[in-house]
């Protein structure tokens, strides 16, 4: 089960973030049960043994990156779920990919809505863990918004169930959801119990393309204004035309911004709404709008949104950002990352959940170049420090892990810190659970 | 500010939960802003003084019965609120009620969906303290659903913001969610950001009587398993008789159980969906059964459930519970508890939110004749520990308090206890936030 060979661990060492600083761990383990979890976390707080957990290593923040003697624990065979069509929910474990559990879910006519745009490759533990978001939140909430009830691993190798299939409950503390998005710092989750929906209608598409930024920021506040779309996603002009290099789309390569808006209100109240935002975004400005609702022409729409990170990407390696600000604040955010772009002469490429404030700004550079590296990671705080001062958050659905927890104070402020600290050294007192993580 | 005469500390002295055993305050502040009651509770802390935290007095576990010596804190004059249509929330201070809020955001085309029945008198801070629920919770969630941050002043006085207008925020653990729900063992909640939806489209209703408890049941999981209804209620023979003894609205008092099911799907759909669930009623073998699509038709037989606390009370002093269970336990639940009442000898009328598993068992009993008293209180901790055995809650929405704190270890388990005491000592190391309320 102990896994040392270098070659392996060597795999383990970094999540998509990429850290360079990425530590030797001591070790690897990937455990089947949540009883093998216990003897792992037991077996390291005897020996104060630093524990880094993971899930399929999709995140960007560094929260899985591998510390100096620290033991990998990766849930990733951890894969069993079961689906109970009566009380609408999934009991999984966390190895499974999110459109496993989808797939899995979707086999009874059921839905399990957060969808981040890796949902292909990524874990539904590691999306509790970040309280990941995805396409669809605007509409249909957070990954803690699904989260009825987990078992988790506490510091000291005790497995608790929080929670359960129960959609009120009042009784104690509301502890399943302070586990969830804490980035392994307070525990290992071992099991969720997921609250699903009935199957999502079929969904009506709106794409248009606009001359200036202002013009798409004018429709997504009219939009979600008069209504509430089922996603409602941007793209700038570096995006558009870096997937249109790889999709060749016919996507209108001089455009300042993208939209993709969809609806899914029942019959034909899907084809209504999005007349609204067709209409919305035309009053704006829009150099071309059009709907369609034939699903897999509005699907190769959304395929092409969640290709842009990948796209830009063909252009150099990325810092990506995942800032939100407040809706009326996101065109301020837009225009401030504009010139961040501009002073510190590097390519900056935003994409967002436009619907909800939440950013992408991915920002292009070369690593072999020290000067451009230094100018994107200047542009990288720069970033973060625009969106607290606009009232927003650092990370919106990534989580804070390595890269951005240096930032983390100046957006919670000291006295949010302690209350963080204490809670951190209430429940892991020995500092073993992701150490450096988040805090 | 101070308050020490004993009549008005009299008034102040219980809750709904009208606990026998409430002890003589030292005094009652209430508290106009943020700053002030950062200085009462600085004050307490220097002291050692323990609080007792209040909104409107209406909880029903006894999680604000006056302690001896204790200061109670109500936030009643805390009463302010201010709307934001774009990022469709609003900031509201503790003092206002559930109904005001709906009012204030009503005003600008929003809505505030949680809707404890209690809604035109109990505060929306204690909504919050209590995580509390409603009626349309079968489709739109609870309360901690729609809190995206708050200020909440700490045990020793330090005022902290967590969260704010953002539908997504992964940066630092989730502290908002832990607060919500706490009962005013963590801190005391003075401000809310609370998310709000496009006002809610009419509705159509269903109104159906079975001839046993059973056929409701089946009903309630044949509708719960086809779609999401906006509202899903069950009244009981005991229930239904005594609302048409104050009401006298045709209802059958030969009924064994009243199903009250509404649809707001957009334009006819909700037409459709109960159609739909009309059909599963008179499926399942309701006596009668009729739809309307008149919203006041619809709101009457809504208040007649909304009544039927108060009118059950007539019949005498309450014992309120409000366990809980997955929902296909439903039926052994209401089984169970018609034995108990069977074994005990009381008037047991059970009264619940069908549509998600949560119910209100009402003991009726005469204080003053000590034997049915010992039987009703036998009767109250039996059906916890019935719902306990099922997989359920001691509480849904109304929390633990004092009344039903006896019961939480049997739920959670000693791990579990024991990571609530650790986290409570944590935030709260001279335990003065609320003593002896749920731990």
């Amino acid at each position: 089960m102990v896994v040392t060979d270098p070659d392996i661990l060597g795999a383990y060492r970094q999540d998509r973030a990429l850290d360079p600083d990425a530590g030797i761990a001591l070790a690897l383990v990937r455990p089947n049960t949540t009883e093998q979890v216990s003897a792992v976390v037991r077996w390291a707080h005897e020996r104060r043994v630093p524990i880094v957990p993971r899930g399929a290593g999709t995140g960007l923040s560094g929260g899985a990156t591998a510390q100096h003697g620290a033991l990998l624990l990766s849930t990733e065979k951890m894969r069993e779920i079961s689906v109970d069509t009566v009380t609408r929910t999934a009991v999984v474990q966390p190895g499974l990919l999110n459109a496993e559990v989808k797939r899995a879910v979707a086999a009874h006519g059921l839905w399990y809505p957060p969808d981040p745009s890796s949902f292909e490759i990524c874990s539904i533990g590691g999306n509790a863990a970040t309280n990941a978001g995805g396409l669809c939140c605007v509409k249909y909430g957070v990954t803690t918004d699904y989260v009825l009830g987990m078992e988790v691993v506490l510091a000291d190798g005790t497995a608790v169930r929080l929670g359960g299939p129960r959609l009120k409950d009042s009784a104690g503390l509301s502890l399943t959801k302070l586990f969830v998005g804490s980035e392994g710092t307070l525990g290992i989750i071992t099991e969720l119990t997921l609250r699903l929906l009935p199957a999502q209608p079929p969904q009506s598409t709106v794409v248009a393309t606009f001359p200036t930024v202002t013009a798409a920021t004018d429709a997504i506040l009219a939009i979600t204004g008069a209504l509430r779309p089922s996603m409602l996603e941007f793209m700038d002009s570096v995006a558009i035309n870096a997937v249109e290099d790889e999709l060749r789309m016919g996507l209108d390569r001089e455009a300042a911004g993208l939209l993709v808006a969809r609806s899914d209100a029942p019959g034909e109240h899907a084809g209504h709404e999005a007349d609204l935002m067709l209409a919305a975004c035309e009053k704006a400005g829009a150099t071309e709008a059009f709907r369609t609702d034939d699903e897999q022409e509005g699907e190769a729409f959304c395929a092409a949104r969640r290709f842009a990170i990948p796209a830009v990407e063909r252009k150099g390696p990325l810092l990506l950002e995942d800032v939100g600000v407040p809706l009326p604040r996101l065109g301020d955010l837009v225009t401030g990352i504009a010139e961040i772009a501009r002073t510190r002469d590097v390519l900056i490429s935003v994409i967002a959940h436009a619907g909800d404030g939440n950013t992408h700004p991915l920002i292009v550079h070369d690593p072999n170049n020290p000067d451009e590296s230094e100018r994107a990671h200047l542009a990288f705080g720069e970033i973060m420090d625009l969106a607290i001062s606009l009232g927003g958050t650092i990370t919106g659905e990534h989580g804070v892990g390595r890269l951005k927890k240096a930032w983390l104070p100046d957006q919670l402020g000291p006295d949010v810190m302690t209350l963080t600290r204490r809670i951190k050294d209430a429940l892991d007192p020995h500092g073993i659970l992701n150490p450096g993580a988040v805090l």
